[in-house]
């Protein structure tokens, strides 16, 4: 996948060589950033707000697969990752660090992809680079990331907040990113096996797209304030609505009742899942990575949201003695299960 | 290693179980942490300082060898690398995040090794443990730290503030890390040729420790304030006397002289550079991960810092014209070149 654009050894440049070329580009956008790149730390200013810190780990072979992944949407969904957590807090993303684990087998240009993505995605979200690291590895691509942003105190949403009678509510739609994992896997495969087939991915952007350059939702958050929403209780999508509904109702102490018929489900979303004989439901509820946000509001901001089209209420929190539950379309009631991605085992449960 | 304190696979945790297991013991000791582990992202308040952030990322066969490195000193080194960075700006190190990916091979018990020295560095330096990720590996063992701090805005110190005249100086003592992973890198091959043969570190515990437990150097930081000596640029040792004078130089836009014979070399050092036939001041100079801190102060601070045992002054700051040299103990000039760890290629070059 790198042969086209010739290949420059990344020893030639060493480390601070390659640190230099990667980060030349990278301006700075945000007042709060003092120092950025090139000194022992990056010193930030985030005067009168509070300090917003998340971080994420991307491995090869485990998080992403190379056969099908471009490194300049690997570079994009790794930014985005990160900022989503920020966003999760209501808060604003305004730094990130990038340290990176390179094996030999990578040559400069197949880097400079991976930073252009990085790029594309700081520029849009108004995000500065201002430190990491880059090492060899012996272990193929390493990507860690830290984000960095900031909120007033007032307006932090924590998982804890949730309250009996608040709504439930999600941004966009869910399942997208893990069917359009399996599309992927499935054509990664037939091409194993034969190699003269080509991908057939035809209209099928969308899903595609969900599983390789996600869009974090500082969207909604800006939304929310417009519309001088402040939600109880908040979380980002990264393991699936069955998995991030149960940290809220334990985090705060409350059960829910969710409907089945109210998750968002885009139509090619549920149109492929049962190509692939999957209930869609179970993929929006155990398959992941979609980055929308979970959220919980009170009762009496329901006139503000309800023709918000980005915006699903999907259910409500009750007491914890009530239990979590799913209230499926024929009406039967299930406890909700957490069989979210498991990235220790690096396999669906 | 592992084998001694049972085996527990650490996917019978799954990922929040895990978390939940090592950082169970993890205390809040700073003000300044208002949420640590347990939400999106960590909630921090340096209301009216700046925010320092620095990430370093460690990979097993390029930074650390785990043939002869207990879990536990890799934990604590993990740490002290990380926080060094932030007392190189002049800054107090309040927080880290930890990243870690696993392969299959490290059952619980090795991993609660790892963190117990992440806790025990933690706890000496008075940091709180506010977030991470973790994830399986296909790929050995990686650590990320990313560590946070604050400092006064009059007080930071970046490595571009040296001037002409301005005295050199140096914590500690150099080219005991290097020297200490000569002799282990050889009572590796020793008992790899014959295993019944038992490492022989008799009597070189400083040089051992200085490799696989080093101390950041946060002592130093204090004593300057109590001192009331601001240096005017200041750098950490992980690369090589010479690497880091060349970035103070660079960034400062000046030369230096740094005599030879003032290098501060321990005689352990010293006697076990010359038995390995190396010259001890390439230790000192290229050798590396020392931690210890290189700064520049005003002349004028020269009476407060002279008898202080654990600061040497090695050289003294000129016009970048002058170019940057290394006076011999035989009195010629060298121009100092850095020939420092470059972790890219993972040897030294």
């Amino acid at each position: 996948m790198f042969e086209n654009k010739g290949r420059t050894e990344i020893e030639q440049l060493g480390e601070f060589g390659l640190i230099d070329h990667l980060t030349k580009n990278f301006g700075i956008s945000n007042k709060s950033t003092v120092k950025a790149i090139g000194d022992d730390a990056a010193v930030l200013n985030f005067e009168g707000k509070k300090t917003l810190i998340s971080t994420d780990l991307l491995l090869e072979g485990i998080h992403f697969d190379l056969a099908y992944t471009p490194l300049k949407h690997l570079g994009y969904k790794a930014v985005q990752v990160n900022l989503s957590d920020i966003y999760a807090m209501n808060g604003t993303a305004t730094q990130i660090t990038v340290s990176i684990g390179l094996s030999s087998k990578f040559p400069l240009e197949a880097i400079e992809e991976l930073y252009e993505g990085i790029s594309i995605a700081c520029e849009k979200y108004g995000i500065d680079v201002v430190g990491g690291d880059t090492s060899s590895s012996k272990q193929g691509l390493i990507i860690s990331v830290t984000s960095i942003g900031y909120a007033d105190e007032k307006d932090i949403c924590y998982r804890n907040g949730a309250n009996e009678g608040d709504l439930l509510c999600v941004s966009g739609d869910l399942g997208g990113a893990y069917i359009g994992l399996q599309l992927l896997e499935r054509e990664k495969n037939i091409f194993l096996e034969n190699p003269n087939i080509q991908p057939d991915l035809e209209g099928k952007d969308y899903i595609v797209e969900r599983q390789l350059k996600p869009e974090s939702r500082k969207d909604i958050v800006e939304s929310l304030k417009l519309m001088k929403i402040k939600p109880t209780s908040m979380i980002d999508i990264s393991d699936g609505l069955a998995s991030e509904i149960l940290h809220i109702c334990k985090q705060s102490n409350k059960g829910c009742n969710l409907y089945e018929e109210k998750i968002p489900i885009d139509p090619m979303t549920y149109d492929t899942a049962r190509e692939f004989g999957i209930d869609p439901t179970v993929c929006a509820l155990n398959g992941g990575e979609d980055y929308e946000l979970l959220f919980t509001i009170k009762q009496s901001d329901f006139e503000k949201i309800k023709n918000n089209p980005d915006i699903s209420i999907i259910g409500h929190m009750t007491e914890a003695s009530a239990g979590c539950n799913l209230i499926s379309k024929s009406e039967k009631v299930h406890p909700i299960k957490a069989q979210g991605w498991n990235s220790l085992k690096g396999i669906q449960e």
